[in-house]
């Protein structure tokens, strides 16, 4: 580690999230299951694989247009175990509340976690709450962790993928971070735009069902697409090339980011799923994402590629190219 | 609720915490599952059935004598499976840092998990890092959630508790919540008091062989003691007689007790189980405990009664008897 002490950028899911996880957390639990580095861990348990996901959710401020922590800290485990292949079944749900936080608000976080486990078909079986004093957190920290049976006969693996699959985005990118922003900055954008929380099982069952589909799916959250498509390259040693005009994109959003000073390939999304699939399936996994309310503006984004092994390469609206690189420190911290 | 906001005592393990779930979250996630309110849930999956946990650790200061927060993430959760009838095989590992939180001391924490984790034979599966800005949170959080393959037929339920049953305790109590509070206070009383965190996974799995021997069990954590058997009484309907003379105490922890002005039989322990027993199994399960390194002073203390449904009563050493009720509010916050 060349920092002394933890950074923002440690959190960012970037390449000091990388780095701490190589350095600091592999040498000590080196084990099969967590050396994947998938989103859920593969388990055997009485003869049967399960899938195995956590995630701490610590969104800056807890509501915002289109969603709230609770929502978020559902959806999120969900769509982790679904990208992995798994047909989500049961969450746990940790609470760390500050003294003093309203109990009107925590009610309202607890209604969207039941809503939002209710349109998941996910039930939530066992639970946690502690209390720390004033300014020891702030105000809610949630900590949902998942079990989901597996759809596939094995979990995806990033070894599936080939050169001249195709890249499949389930829609526009950046909502949810520009909206959670836009929320904490207090900026009085009118902007409309919303998080796109969204629990994503069902679209991924659709297209799990499809044989000989889909290679690999993840979902594009902390580094926003940039740094999940960089994952890809990276684990496999392919390239992927990206089209600029066809990554769906909300004007507003496009605003927002310049504005800001983000480009939206780094924002992340909550209710949005990459898939590598086949070449020749590519239209109709695109068509089961449209068919399905959360990917109605779904698109055929890229390819992967033999050229540039280990890189993404973005070829612009204008005609050139740049190299996408993973980013090293945090764009937006708390988005999640 | 009577409150408008989070109380410390919400979080507290007592009578307050019991209002939160059973006001804000049971009416909301009604399922069988959760309505156990036991420390684990039993699932089905695949045809089998697993236990699954989960616990967040915001014990203040994270370093103690006898342990760290690392150590207490790792055994609590696998003693909340234990207890359950379980052994435990995988844990999940979420951490919150805050922002300049030396790297040095995190190091020592997961080489503290590490090592809970293989003396328990538990493997870490999967895992979340997000960072907060300075002052979001205080130093370091963790939750760990685990599962469990089942060892007895069906989990352990309170429904098996008769009349006339043994309460056998496997140690001394209070020594984690005053290892804890005297390092928080910096109090320099060079007591030598140890927390007693340890994996119990070994020992319950051993009583849970012997036949017709183990009603129900669980680990005297938040509320120590008195709060856990008034659990049991509360849930059973049945009466509980315990003997002081009984109750292993250290006689530094005693002390320390009665300057903090503490009870004792309310203060965390981090390595204990209580089990209640069939009347006539109880020498050998105390046997099985003081054959264990962690059960060496384990105790009959008690006995289920017909009198008193519904209350633990306390038969003082000077011959006396006393009410010992669950305590509303937060005796000793963030001990865990």
């Amino acid at each position: 580690m060349t920092s002394k002490v933890i950074l923002l950028a440690h959190g960012s899911g970037g390449t000091a999230t990388h780095q701490l996880i190589e350095d600091l957390f592999l040498p000590r639990f080196n084990n099969t299951f967590l050396n994947d580095l998938t989103d859920s861990a593969l388990l055997p348990v009485a003869g049967e694989n399960i899938l195995f996901t956590t995630d701490a959710y610590v969104v800056d401020p807890p509501f915002f247009p289109g969603g709230d922590i609770g929502r978020l800290a559902v959806n999120g485990t969900v769509n982790d175990l679904s990208v992995c292949g798994g047909k989500p079944l049961y969450l746990s749900l940790s609470f760390i509340l500050e003294e003093g936080f309203a109990i009107d608000k925590l009610e309202i976080i607890l209604q969207s976690i039941a809503e939002a486990a209710e349109e998941a078909g996910v039930v939530i079986v066992t639970g946690d709450t502690k209390v720390v004093g004033r300014g020891s957190v702030d105000k809610i920290f949630i900590n949902t962790s998942g079990i989901a049976s597996l759809i596939t006969p094995s979990a995806l693996s990033v070894k599936n993928i080939k050169p001249g699959d195709a890249v499949v985005l389930s829609g526009s990118i950046g909502d949810h971070g520009i909206a959670v922003m836009l929320e904490r900055e207090g900026l009085e954008l009118k902007s409309g735009i919303m998080s796109d929380t969204a629990p994503l099982n069902r679209m991924a069952e659709e297209m799990l069902r499809e044989p000989d589909a889909v290679r690999f799916m993840r979902d594009p959250t902390r580094g926003g697409i940039a740094t999940t498509l960089n994952e890809i390259s990276g684990q496999t040693h392919l390239g992927i090339t990206i089209h600029e005009a066809a990554i769906p994109l909300r004007q507003e959003v496009a605003g927002a980011s310049e504005i800001l000073g983000l480009d939206p390939l780094y924002i992340a999304n909550e209710g949005k799923l990459i898939a590598i699939v086949a070449p020749d399936r590519a239209d109709m996994i695109r068509g089961i994402m449209r068919n399905n309310r959360y990917g109605k503006e779904a698109a055929i984004i890229g390819t992967v590629t033999e050229e540039f092994p280990g890189r993404v390469i973005l070829k612009t609206k204008v005609g050139g190219s740049r190299i996408v690189d993973m980013l090293a420190g945090e764009q937006l911290p708390r988005i999640c």
